[in-house]
C-alpha cells in the first residue's frame, strides 16, 4: 500500500508519527472510501502536504507560463512582402533589447523553477522542513522581481509598438509589422501568469511555514 | 522604566514570560550597561525582535525610496530655450504613459508601506503573531511585483530615451532633452532600491515566521 511507505518516510521527521497513527486509524474505519479519507486530511500534517502538494502544481504552471513566453517571443519573427533594392523590412525579438531581455529572463525563471521542483517534491514528503522553505522563499521572491522586470519593460515596449508617442515622435510600428505585434502581445500573457503563481508560492511557501 | 511596560505588553503573550524574566535577570546582574543587554538579545524572542525591528527600518527605507522616486519623477518637466511659432518644446512626465504608471506604482506602494507600519511596530511587541505576518508577507509580494513593474517599464522606456532604436525607428531624445532624462534616469534608483528592500522585507517576515 503506498500509504504505509509514505507513513514510513514520514516517521523518519519528529513529531509526524501521531498524524500517519491518526490516518491508520480511520484508514481502517472507511478502509474501502480511500477518496474519503483522502479529501479530509487530518490535522497540521494534512494540510501541510495539501500546501507542499499545491505548491509543486503552481510551479509546474509557472514553468509551462515561462517556457511559453520564451519561446513565443524567440521564435517571432516577420518579413514583410515588399522591399527595396537595399533594405529587406523584417521585424524580430532582437531588434529590440527590451524583448531580449524578456526572452533571457523568462529563460533564467524557467530554469530556476525546473531546479527547485526536487526541492518542492522533498517538502511534500518533510513537511516540517524549515531552511531549504526559506531559501525557497527568497530565491522564489528574487525570480518574481526578475520575471515582473522582464514581462513589465516588455509591456511598455509592447504598448509603444501598438500606440506609438506622439510627443516624443515615436511611430507605432504595428501598422506595418501585424503579425509581429500581436505575437509579441500575446507572448507577456505567460509571463504575468507566472508572476501571479509565483506570488501564490511565497504565499504558500509562509503558509506552509506558519503551520509547522 | 520603559522596558518593564514592555514587559508587561509582551507578557499578555503567553510562552514570551520566560524570556522577559531572562532580560529582568540579566538587567539585574548589568543594569548600568543598558547597550550590552540590548547588543546581546536572549535566545528566540530576543532574535525575532531583532528581526521586527529591522523589519521596521526596512519599511522606513522603502518608504523613502519610493517617495523620492514618485516626486522626483512626478516634478520633472523641461521647456528648451527655443519655440516656433505654434508650438513649445516642453517634456514632462505625463508625456510618457509608463512615467505615469512609474508615478501611480510608486505612490500606492509607499502608501501601503506607511499604513503596514503600525503592524510592524504591533510585531515588535508580539513576536510570535502569525496570520498578520501571512498578510504582509502576500502584501509585500503584491507590492514587490507592483514597484518592480513600474520601474522596469519606466527603465524600458528611458533606455529608449537614451539610445533610441534604429530598427523600428525611434530616435534617441535625450540629446534635446538633456536634463529631463538626467532626471527621469536618476528617479530609477529609489525604485531599484525599494524593490530590493521588499525581498529583504518577504524574508525577514518568513525567518520571522519560522523562527517563533
Amino acid at each position: 500500500m503506498w500509504e504505509d511507505g509514505l507513513c514510513a518516510l514520514i516517521n523518519q521527521v519528529p513529531y509526524q508519527g501521531e498524524t500517519c497513527i491518526e490516518r491508520a486509524l480511520t484508514m481502517k474505519g472507511s478502509s474501502e472510501h480511500g477518496e474519503t479519507s483522502k479529501a479530509a486530511p487530518l490535522g497540521r500534517g494534512g494540510v501541510s502536504k495539501g500546501v507542499s502538494v499545491l505548491d509543486l502544481i503552481l510551479r509546474f504552471i509557472a514553468i509551462i507560463g515561462t517556457l511559453a513566453s520564451a519561446i513565443a517571443m524567440g521564435t517571432t519573427n516577420e518579413t514583410l512582402p515588399f522591399f527595396t533594392q537595399f533594405i529587406r523590412f523584417k521585424a524580430q525579438y532582437s531588434d529590440l533589447p527590451t524583448l531580449t531581455f524578456f526572452v533571457v529572463a523568462n529563460s533564467i525563471v524557467c530554469a530556476y523553477l525546473i531546479l527547485s521542483l526536487p526541492l518542492s517534491i522533498v517538502h511534500i514528503i518533510r513537511s516540517r522542513a524549515k531552511y531549504s522553505r526559506l531559501l525557497l522563499i527568497f530565491l522564489d521572491a528574487a525570480m518574481l522581481a526578475l520575471v515582473t522586470a522582464g514581462a513589465s519593460a516588455a509591456a511598455a515596449i509592447v504598448y509603444l509598438a501598438h500606440k506609438g508617442n506622439v510627443r516624443a515622435n515615436w511611430l507605432a510600428i504595428c501598422q506595418q509589422f501585424d503579425s509581429f505585434c500581436e505575437r509579441i502581445s500575446g507572448s507577456l500573457i505567460g509571463s504575468f501568469g507566472a508572476m501571479v503563481m509565483l506570488i501564490l508560492l511565497i504565499l504558500l511557501s509562509a503558509i506552509a511555514l506558519a503551520r509547522r
